[in-house]
């Protein structure tokens, strides 16, 4: 039973049936009525006219969207755990041409302002050390953790008070709204976010990720950095399909709520194991090595994250009965 | 009716089942049981031990390959017409931080070894030229021309004699190797060829490009590459899979003979209006606006080319119907 | 006799003297006060106020230049015989971040209005062509030639009509200005010149170049660039010492003066063998490997252009002992 | 009195005279005399056959030499306090295209064995990490501490038991070898490290830096790399004079001595104050706002370095007076 990652889910069926429909569709590039509907569906979900631009991983969004941020000779200041600074191999530096990434600290992966405000603080000006312009931040976090609209909203005055620019890294974005409860539009523009990448692979897509532009004039050149990255897919319809079929009927908060629904329940099953609140859907738990060989040998498959630390994660797609016997093996421990 | 682009084509049923048939395995990146069999599949078919990498763009897999060649410092030689010269709005710069592209003539795209061996003569060495350390032929060419083994291997003689790394850009290699009716290996590593971007989008794929390593050697630090261009999926196996659907009982080559066989109808019609010798799925032709308003009249779309001058191309899955219909209004003109 | 290359000439005696003063100047980078005075002396120069940025190399300083008229995914359009094109080892590409050079045609190095004009039209929009956003022309260019007050006002004209900047190449600035006999404004930014790279290595400095912003917006984030080029002197006062020296009593004129009189002797001497006109201090002369094999053996020194091609360069300091000597010479062919 | 930046310092009498004599030398870029013994100079000096390039900056000089040992996907260890990190403006990103760097702690600035094997240690494999390709320490260190041939060697030893390239920054090099009383290639090649940076400009020079390749085979491209970053002086016999006259009868030595010796006067006299053992020219003491400005109205110019941290450069022509008056205000605070 795969709890290692969202990343192996399974694709939901709707979104196959979008892919296969899009079979009738016959314009190249992103030229398509499927293509061109994005920008209006998600200007309608966010409340604000936006530009959508959409790829096949979060590292491409995630990487063209500091590139919209962060001249090559800038700094972008983010989260010492967060993705783009761990998990890309160096994607942020590629796009924006070597940019430097800062680190911020801050329990659970969350920056917070007052930790923001004394970076900035701290940095010396004038042309010797690589200036700060953007500011990115990830909801729900890599451990899990969501912001919640005040406090991006804090980081965000703080950002654009020194001329940073916004990117929230929202790989698990669905996750974090079905615990916020808010309003997209309340934890990403109004509280300053000026470019989401906004994910929709681990959570019922096969590969599309959609970089909303709230702030459209940050998204000068963004399509042509998407295509000479090769991005720009010559039949992009099956793409936007993809992302069309998840909005649709808000089939993308229901597969979220599905994962964290998951998630709440092997929280409680590890009690005071856990090592960060569990607001999305990942779990990270204290654990012997003894315990979790224990776990793998009854067929349960989970990440080593750390010394003595191990990570859950829970799909759109895991099976109720998966989820209440890995919880009962936990408790069992 | 599509003459346009065989990018507008549709995704072949074996590969959209092969696809759907992916959801029940579950593993993320290229870890998976699909994507692990490609380099196996594509060794059988190429008589060679090779290294497979895959991508979703044409434009991603012609730079990774060109990067695998090129040093930043470096140059690339490629025909005037060249896709990654004309049409990847400087993606082989970007992958490769800048080496120059420096271009070379030739009737129907096809560089001939003389020419070559002429631009090579005329570079100066030193530190002040960017030195060639590439060669990129693409076949079939932009103008739908195919070099044969023989023509391919005296670039490769000239090349490997300058210690230039070869690429062919295969885009439609497919449509090539119905044309030439020989081994893979014979157009390829037994005629010098060091890395091939093979191409199964425009047939009958949905995205997805094969890297094709003969060198292995040259393929160092290609994965990294691609990861850090955003190109590595996290769900890997999806595209995997639609290469695999490919290569299976030769549906490939069922697929661009199909689409070959239309262009060679087409080019009949077209008769003394054809600029280049028909041997792939692409017909140009000379036409006055005049008569393509009358084609279009009748419902054929397709590219303005150049000044009176237009393209047509045959796509995979294109009806009978519509092939012969297209063929006898364009002999009414 | 050397007369293959002003790069071999020496450093004008004030030049070093100058150097020598600034040993009393104390201060780091571009802080002190030689450095600080030069906006003003350029801006008197040019009779406007302008931003000016110094480096060593005109190879940094076009680099730079470039890099603030055009975006990684940009190209800029220059003569096929541009010195940026042929003699940087890609110093444009690796400082644009991959822009591309597109080449215009044209006699004596300079592109006329209506090459300009052709090549901006036969340019296809969209994404899929690196969109034009830079101009770069050379004057004197690298035949020697000289672009004309209104030459350089039409180009500029169609240029800005695109929406693109204009680069002026002045490695040899100080020799057209003496033949055009103009104010340095009227041939820069009164006939829309964005950015000059003035030349002072070549004319009796040692190391020093100057970017001239007209535009000042355009300099925007350049001297962060400079820095992280490593172009930022940690003792930049002798840098600005150079140029100091030369702005002075109009020594970067007479200096010119002198190199453009003896070419104008070497001139007379060659007559038809000229291959273009000369308005510098270049001569370029059709000659029989036997003829320069007699020139060389009487001590005279030269470069080989191409097939049957020479190039002769007269500098600041060249005896005029061995300007007549060579031209005599010559005559006696 | 200025003891703010070693990059203040005035110019050797004798580097200025070797610049001036460089004059009669006439040829281009780097095929002069004085450029091509270099080499052997070079080579002398350290014992073995190196690779010599020369810059006019250590920006340049760390960058190129960074270039040399880690690929764009790659990763470069250094201390957090390393130059290369925090002083030039993201330069190593942009010669290696966007590698990162990767910090590791320690005292003083210096980087132990055991910090080095637990940060490797520590460091996942595969592709989402950008694995290490190379070591950068700093000898001197940014805090004026030195490393002694056993440290480098423990470090070299153990970067290249993983496949790491060792640069050192050098930009006090002499200032460390006169401390260390050891041959240059103790501490340099003996010890591991493959490339040098071996700075001239803080210690008599002007503009002169030289990287050192004793590993000849990392020196593949660094050519290149260098004229396509404008750092191929076309006069760059003026350059290579710098180096040559500083190199003559131990002048770098002789330089370092006298700086180094003002330090330890100045360290004396800031007994407790002292945050680091004075190993060079350097010192870094504990200041109150109210010492520092006392200071200050005496006439003694220095940098703020932190919060209640102030930093003192001795250079290579600090008159005595200037130590000795500086000794004793600060002793009488």
């Amino acid at each position: 039973m795969r709890f290692f990652s969202d990343n192996a889910a399974s694709v939901h069926p709707a979104v196959l049936e979008a892919m296969a429909a899009a079979n009738h569709v016959d314009t190249a590039y992103d030229g398509d009525a499927i293509s061109r509907s994005l920008d209006r569906h998600l200007s309608d979900l966010f409340e604000t006219d936006v530009t959508a631009i959409w790829v096949a991983t979060g590292t491409a969004a995630n990487s063209l969207a500091l590139a919209s941020l962060c001249p090559p000779y800038g700094s972008i200041l983010c989260h010492r755990d967060a993705h783009i600074q761990n998990d890309e191999c160096g994607a942020p530096e590629f796009y924006t041409h070597g940019a430097k990434l800062v680190l911020v600290e801050g329990d659970g992966a969350k920056i917070t302002a007052p930790a923001l405000a004394a970076r900035l603080a701290a940095t010396p000006g004038g042309v010797h050390w690589a200036q700060p312009h953007a500011l990115s931040i990830t909801n729900a976090t890599e451990y899990g953790r969501v912001y919640r609209p005040d406090e991006v909203a804090a980081l965000g005055e703080i950002a654009h008070a020194h001329g940073l620019g916004v990117h929230m890294d929202g790989a698990r974005f669905a996750n974090a709204m079905v615990t916020l409860g808010c309003a997209p539009a309340d934890v990403t523009w109004r509280a300053g976010v000026d470019v989401l990448s906004f994910g929709f692979t681990k959570n019922g897509g096969m590969a599309a990720e959609c970089l909303v532009y709230f702030d459209k004039a940050k998204a000068q050149g963004v399509v042509e950095r998407r295509k000479r990255a090769g991005h720009l897919l010559s039949k992009g319809r099956y793409l936007a399909a993809q992302i069309r079929a998840l909005l649709r009927d808000d089939l993308w908060l229901d597969n979220a709520r599905a994962a964290n629904a998951g998630a709440q329940i092997l929280a409680e099953a590890c009690g005071q194991r856990l090592l960060h609140a569990v607001e999305a859907n990942e779990v990270f738990v204290r654990m012997t090595p003894e315990d979790a060989a224990r776990l793998r040998a009854q067929g349960f498959d989970f990440y080593d994250w750390a010394d003595g630390e191990v990570r859950f994660v829970v799909s759109w797609d895991q099976p109720q009965a998966e989820i209440t016997a890995f919880a009962a093996a936990i408790a069992a421990l």
